[in-house]
């Protein structure tokens, strides 16, 4: 069987995402107009990226997805992106300090912001040294990479039943998923417009929690930046210290709504619709809500019995107080589903607090989620045909299918979350031995743990690490060859890996 | 369906099994009289050893295995070996400053012999602290855990369908498989001759080295010491210093024995009947034998471009000399399928050879050789079945069954070795955690690298890692707690994990 690709038709497509990425310049543009900052930057990159969009659509004026195309649109897309919405990076930086004037740190900020990682390359984050109109362009990326995976987790993949996601649609068909027809764009229009729903609502409390002075810091341009960043699972943030900078009360409020955005969103269609039970029903929120539950009840009590010490971000956790709960319940939220937001730098915790983040790191978001990771529905079945392996070693003879929320999983899906699985922890810890070898070339040497969490908050689109790469540390001491590898593991992370791969596998074998 | 287990049965075979250690306690016996040293030590051991396993034999006279029975008999098996070989360490050590005095250190020393691991808790190794006979024992319960783990390979596991080890019979019947019948002692029988001749195969070419000049520290005791220690992939060595004791004939001499430790057994009963193709042929064993020729290759380049300092242990391997060669083809052989042995103190190289060897330690041997780990041929399975899952992601409609050596992969051994995989890495990572935790709570802190390396080295069956657990190091100071869950490592290591782990899991599923 031979596999012919329709490139110009990819291609094309991949123009139209492009021109509709120069539009949302526009809002960068505004910004700087507003703040009286050079909006040349945006102007140039908008024209850029439009003339690169409508040149690219040219390639075919009708084009038509199959399977192999729809693969590949999605892949090229992410990194044609990622390459434009660099640009105005290298352009705001030309002739400053910044080390986003260097192409390698602006190409690995931008992929971090459209794979929703939140790790950042940045030297100093700051309004000042940067630009209101830069940083918000920083936010606004990991929002429309946002959108993006929505469409991408809800519209696409299902219908290529790659890894097991046709699961997530069998649990929770959503609006009705259909070929890959118009009907993309119309189940895409219902699922942002609960995205840009949740978006919303978070900005509007956030800037009122300002206005009757509960949030001094949450001016309107804060609460639209971490509007843009919370709802993406993004983890980007203006402020040098994360949400460290803002009052308790703005960190109460944004727990719930890192929470929501780890959730699958189909869920919420039916919420919509009056169908709470289609939610609370829900296997994978179920193990979500319940994972999170228990995890912020352990590392409560590992923080009450003094696994912090005193630290100006994160304050004092001995003890059972508000701060210590708050503490344990933000970080979980954040790390769980690859959010990577922080109100502490937890990478100062003891090792027990660490060792617990680690393992919450691994678990990642809903399928149908903004999050990332190898996702609580995976690990579901990942458990149960492992339970069933061993059943069967015991009783040869017995027949049993893997159920989830009562429904027979196609042992296809099985095998393919199996597959993903390993080449997710295979990545990893190849990668992170890879960091940790280059790092030492370069002279700068890291921990095995540093290389681990490195690999892992990039492959995992979480962000923050340990270390050196902790919540308050950055990126830019790599190596550029460290930092192409990790610009890879977020794509590849941020597309479910197989996809990715399966375009090179699938060329090969068919020559 | 209920799973009706008969205990009795099972018993009554573990204390035959421990009734035949108890005779090999003779061969201790028998040195400690040439020798002038203490022999009540393994007369009371014996007279223990056989009362246990006559005792056991009483629970049932004709016992009849099913498959429940024979994963119990063969987890439990293991696990009361190793208590009843510790015995003699305990007594030995009594009144000395010998580290083996305390039961959880020989409990440790035993399971390490036993499990073929050779990972060691004795403080001071050498024949004058110890005596000849301890370390002669020490040396035997090595070979006696290979000949254990050939009848488990070869004759139980492909019965039971456990892991895909089913795989290894269709490539190589071997010896007619058939029922858990009497059978079972022809086929152990062919292949114990083989991993008999094997073994005295070497130790009449060391013995015959020294009677010619040509490795003087290597008298009869040695010999044989080191004959018990290779065909098992044990790894354990009278000698501090391992192989590094020895000349560098002995050292090219060990290489092959060590490589042939790690190739399917039953191939080497075709070559007896004059079927040399079968070997050559055989998937796996071409996999194996390229896998070992490329690493030597890379790490000889390693070392060649400076990667080892000038060691007192390795001496120089800078340049392309035969001491580099060796160096390297001695480490990968030995660390590839789980021997163990050294002649060099590789956790003093730089960060790119120990890398090389870490990779090198997660392939393992053959299925159906005493060789530890995930082994080769599930590698291969996992692989293609990787390649398999891009290619179908492609191609939808594509079938396309797993192939190895022509023949189609059942799709349940598939999932079975997928499930074995993705449960060594889990275990492994979720291991090295604790241990790392574990070690930091008692005061005597390891990093990370170290606690990777002694995870893998334990459940691999390996032995040694890096750092203060090196070849040339031990595990003497880690905790109770950590040695007692690097015992349970060793022994579901050996065990080939599923086995052990579903006789707890079909116990809860039958509730
Ligand atoms: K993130
Ligand atoms: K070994």
């Amino acid at each position: 069987m031979r596999w012919r690709l329709d490139w110009y038709a990819s291609l094309s497509l991949v123009g139209t995402v492009i021109k509709y990425l120069a539009l949302t310049m526009v809002v960068p543009l505004i910004v700087a107009v507003i703040y009286g900052e050079d909006f040349w930057v945006f102007l140039v990159s908008l024209a850029v990226a439009l003339g690169i969009g409508i040149g690219l659509e040219q390639f075919d004026d009708d084009p038509d997805l199959g399977p192999p195309e729809a693969l590949l649109l999605v892949s090229v897309s992410w990194l044609a992106v990622a390459v434009v919405a660099a640009v105005p990076y290298v352009l705001a930086g030309y002739g400053t300090e910044s080390t986003l004037r260097l192409p390698v740190n602006a190409l690995f900020e931008a992929t971090s912001g459209i794979t929703t990682t939140g790790a950042t390359v940045m030297g100093e984050i700051s309004v000042d040294s940067h630009s209101h109109a830069i940083m918000m362009w920083r936010q606004l990326t990991q929002w429309l990479g946002g959108m993006g995976i929505i469409v991408l987790m809800i519209a696409i993949l299902p219908e290529l039943a790659v890894n097991g996601a046709q699961l997530m649609q069998s649990e929770a068909p959503g609006p009705e998923l259909q070929k890959l027809t118009p009907k993309i764009a119309e189940t895409a229009r219902a699922l942002w417009i609960i995205y840009f729903g949740f978006t919303i609502a978070l900005i509007v409390i956030l800037y009122g929690l300002n206005l009757v002075g509960l949030a001094p810091e949450m001016n309107l341009y804060n609460a639209i930046a971490h509007g843009f960043s919370t709802l993406p699972t993004g983890g980007f943030s203006p402020q040098a210290d994360s949400i460290a900078a803002f009052s308790a009360v703005v960190q109460w409020v944004i727990i719930p709504f890192m929470v929501v955005a780890g959730v699958n969103f189909a869920l919420f269609w039916h919420v919509l619709r009056g169908e709470f039970r289609t939610l609370v029903d829900n296997t994978e929120f179920r193990a979500y809500a319940g994972a999170i539950a228990v995890l912020v009840a352990v590392l409560t009590s590992v923080l009450a019995l003094g696994g912090a010490p005193a630290l100006e971000r994160g304050g004092v956790t001995e003890g059972l107080t508000e701060n210590t709960i708050r503490q344990a319940a933000f970080q979980i939220a954040s790390l769980m589903n690859s959010t990577g937001f922080a109100t502490a730098d937890f990478a100062q915790w003891d090792q027990h607090a660490q060792m617990l983040l680690l393992f919450t790191m691994f678990i990642g978001g809903s399928a149908g989620s903004t999050g990332g990771g190898v996702k609580v529905v995976r690990w579901l079945v990942v458990l149960k045909t492992i339970r069933r392996e061993l059943y069967t070693t015991v009783h040869p003879d017995a027949v049993q299918p893997v159920r989830l929320g009562g429904k027979v999983i196609d042992e296809d899906a099985i095998r393919g979350i199996m597959v993903f699985t390993l080449l997710y922890i295979v990545l990893f810890a190849v990668s992170a031995v890879f960091l940790e070898l280059d790092s030492a070339r370069i002279g700068e040497p890291i921990s095995t743990l540093e290389a681990f969490s490195a690999s892992l908050a990039t492959i995992g689109n979480i962000g923050p690490g340990f270390g050196s790469v902790g919540p308050f540390g950055n990126y830019e001491g790599f190596s550029a060859l460290s930092k192409l590898l990790m610009v890879f593991l977020m794509w590849i992370g941020r597309l479910e890996i197989v996809p990715v791969l399966a375009l090179f596998v699938g060329r090969i074998q068919d020559r």
